[in-house]
């Protein structure tokens, strides 16, 4: 087993039980964004965490070694994304990425914005107009060091 | 002159003039982060708007009316970004893409977030282990229309 | 089992009992344009509509939670697809992209017309000299929105 | 000069003296859709619509032989394009290609749609829920022949 | 089974059967050129041609259905091909490419050489300095509809 | 002056002096194929065809030479031509390519058609369903050689 | 059994075997560079060279007709191959592609090195240096037709 | 000026000068083919054959600076050649290059024949079949080193 | 079994076994940089330590022979590669690559650093900052031969 | 001007001026690694600094604020660089990328080596069996965040 066939065993198990992604990071403890990533194949757990997602997604126990592992990240099949719904945020870094890049390095210098020391939520505003999906993204700023 | 030729002007402008992204927005009255998205040739301004930039960056008067026209958008030469502060938003979209679509679809059904009905602010927030770059985005949910 | 098996099982079923797409849209009571969409993965079906799905083409129980989720969207092997029929109407954005620009835009300004508040009608219109392909197609126009 | 610096000159010269599509249409005594497509480089012309064009829009002489000639067609600089509005037509087809393919083979036989014999109609129809982009096509079907 | 399983089940029961392309041909009825690109998965069978290759190359009942179903075409692996064989014809693309478009211009206005109502005929030039393939190809001329 | 730069100057002064492709390979005194492809930068001429294209065309004295150097090959801007008379060509190659293959080896063994030692006609066919364009072209097969 | 299966089956029982190329290709009465290209699936073998290999081997006796077949040719995963040893002969075409070109035309006129009427040797020559990889390649010069 | 520039210029003086390649390595005191590939901006020269280059050339005083520094590598515009002449190499490599491979291990054991420590020779072969065109490189072997 | 399921036998087998990289290269009696990259199937080992590997990793009989082979080698999945931890080094060649080139040659003349001729080093320097990844890497270089 | 440009005055005065990176760093005050990055347009400088590079480099007034700007990274024309020496990272990357990343999780756990806190350093070792090229690489460790 490697992780892409556990990624899909979770999957599977997760749609017949009928398990919430947040129900299972509650059972995690941790955020539904960081567990969701993690199920996906794309973060890796400690071993109590992991040991949890084995009993809750009735998992084998090989499982609980793989999920320790940090996997070979990239959840998607082509470097253009072609699913509508995540190719709107390809879309964003493509309309404003240069823009990104103006305003994060006026305030702060040159450097980045760290995607490792980096954390996300993703949550439902009600609108009249139409609800909304509000995401929150909080990155490290990192500076070119100098030498 | 097209718009990326006005776009090349306005860089060079700014830069002369020592002007920051904030107060040019500041100037047009609209968020930083749509106007610089609009000076770098991603999004079209009204007809004050313009005239503002026009004479607060001592463009040609041709450019008034170009400014008012929906670019061709496209911020970036390839299609994987290889300016590094670019392309850490580009590994957010490889890394997270299946997260986004299971957590906002969890939540919302079947559909998108609007990357055309769509806000953004970036922000600094001051941390003792080093200051953080938070981005909040809204966009529209919009549910793929049955028939 | 996960989407991609289903549809090749859907389509194998639907050449065995010989049914045609128009039979089956009839029997989930929704148009043949969506349903067929929907049948090759494209698009998710309520509980009703799948349940239809799953009796009409003797499809495995587990397949009615499948078709209510929303499938990772993109039908196509290649980026450019091979097929001389899909491949006319790549053919059609490639030459008539810009001109779909400038007119919607010269009608509405700017903005894009959805994809996903979308619906589309083909129909066959007989013509003595030789019968037409008629494909209407109806999408909410989005307006950028300016912040 | 060539096709694409004639197309330049059009589209400089149009916005220069504030005509539309639709006006530019209506002088030559087309559709808007067909004008508009040929001004961007992808239609040829006869003699007394180059003529027409030639004086409405101010250019030299030798465009008039220029727009009677077929160009090399196709209008996008990338295989997948990156201004969303052009981006949502590729969609359509990344996600619809099969089903377009499965009903109009179910209704015609094995061939394909033409997109030269082929005439489109871009309106816009008011709608409390935000007015829509309607699109209709119509394109000669043509069989396979056998041999 | 779908069609590219019974398209390499046709290439081995053929080779078994040490039949040739040009037998298999007379059997149908139809020229070797069509009824070769029809088993290698690129045409479509009436029901009376698709029994007749049932029978011949012992393949299972469900085949026969398959058979007179449009493929979704394109034989080749890659968008530039690897085999020199078929490389040469790519080749010829490349670089007769724009003389083709040139000379059918010339010759008949704005338009295309159908490759739908095409028929292609592959023969042997006996030559003392050294046999020739000569290839004769015919396409119905298609105008670029004016509207 | 490079070939590509001779070639526009080339297309530029043909039309302007309305000279058509079989005219300018009457004076050259060989078929209309391949001076229309020399002429397009994909053929070498000798000195006598070369002066007479100089003279013929108003070329620059330097041409002369230019014109009888073997060119940089390859016609085409992109690997997937857009042009749609030219994809059509593209299009037999993905569709037939496996064809062209099964049938010159069956005739000839294995080995290639010559792009090389070649040569190729292109007319017109009356045909009251429609004008075709006939092609027909003719290749030295070669073998591959054992050792 | 397709030939890549069957270029697996080679490979796994000459290792098996312990065969050093050398003597599969002395036992076939062939050079071992025709003959290392054969068994990789690139080169097609007469009858009583397929015995022999079938022979040699242990491979089934399908296998003998399979090798007589030309192949689907091509060896390589990856347009530009990432095996280091493979790569520098690419990095040779890289960097003297162009020098190629000169000399052989300006030896031969306009023309190409024929790779199918083509023999190769690669042969160790000692050097106190190092000792040196040495190849001979020899391909029929084949003019480009003039008609 | 850049190289490239430089090598542009180098084969207009050439041209003019009516200079074989072979004469201007002769003057330059090295083999025709590792001067050919240095003026066409591969390879650099030290300070006297930079000296005689640009006497010979007429090139302008800084081109010998320019001339012996190690240019930027590449003389191709494509990943996979267009050119006819220059593909066959590249052919050769996907055809062969799995053999090269096995051919040089088996020899050698595992390593590369390096593309630095390298030379080349082309030559012309008359034969009454048709003259041929031989190339000999020679490359040292390296060994991967174990550590 | 091929080298690539060796590998993930590999892989799997010292996941069970928990065994650290540097225990495993201990066994082998080289450093961990080099057995880690051969386990991986990047390097090829002498019968001892193949034999070494085989019992301490519970590999098949067979897996001693494969392992002493030339793998073809090239650890990624695509060219730009997606896991963040990889991709960081890929940006090292993005953007220091010119640099590297500059101080190279400046201190060597014209040549390479060579990747087989290599060995590397990778160490944890604690820093109070936060620890340290750090690599040392040794190539011998290679000057481009004339001749 | 913008930091291409410039890039390229720079790169043209140095030779002009002969003189080394390294004397440009000393004068400078940082690392030659760091100070020719930036000089070929992949690092910001501060004001003082970019005072420095200006008079020594004799560049325009407009350069010294450009000198302190972030720049659009990326140093190379194409994805898989075709210069030999910078290939030679690249296939590094290739061949030990998956090497890299099971030493350091082994060592850290789960994170990167960060290319922005990252410091480097090209040194010459004297080697009777051939010079070698040392580079040492050091770049802060970052842990993925858990929350």
């Amino acid at each position: 087993m490697d992780r892409s066939e556990l990624t899909e065993l979770i999957v599977n198990n997760r749609r017949r039980k009928q398990l919430s992604w947040a129900s299972v990071a509650e059972a995690v403890g941790r955020s539904k964004e960081w567990v969701t990533a993690g199920c996906l194949g794309q973060m890796s757990f400690d071993e109590t965490e992991a040991a949890t997602l084995v009993e809750l997604l009735d998992l084998p126990a090989e499982a609980a070694v793989l999920l320790t592992e940090p996997p070979y990240r990239g959840s998607l099949p082509t470097a253009v994304p072609t699913d509508p719904l995540i190719y709107r945020f390809y879309e964003l870094v493509a309309v404003y990425g240069t823009t990104f890049k103006e305003l994060i390095q006026e305030e702060f210098g040159d450097g980045i914005m760290s995607a490792i020391d980096f954390r996300m939520n993703i949550e439902r505003e009600p609108d009249p107009a139409g609800d909304r999906v509000n995401i929150s993204m909080s990155g490290k700023f990192l500076s070119y060091r100098r030498y």
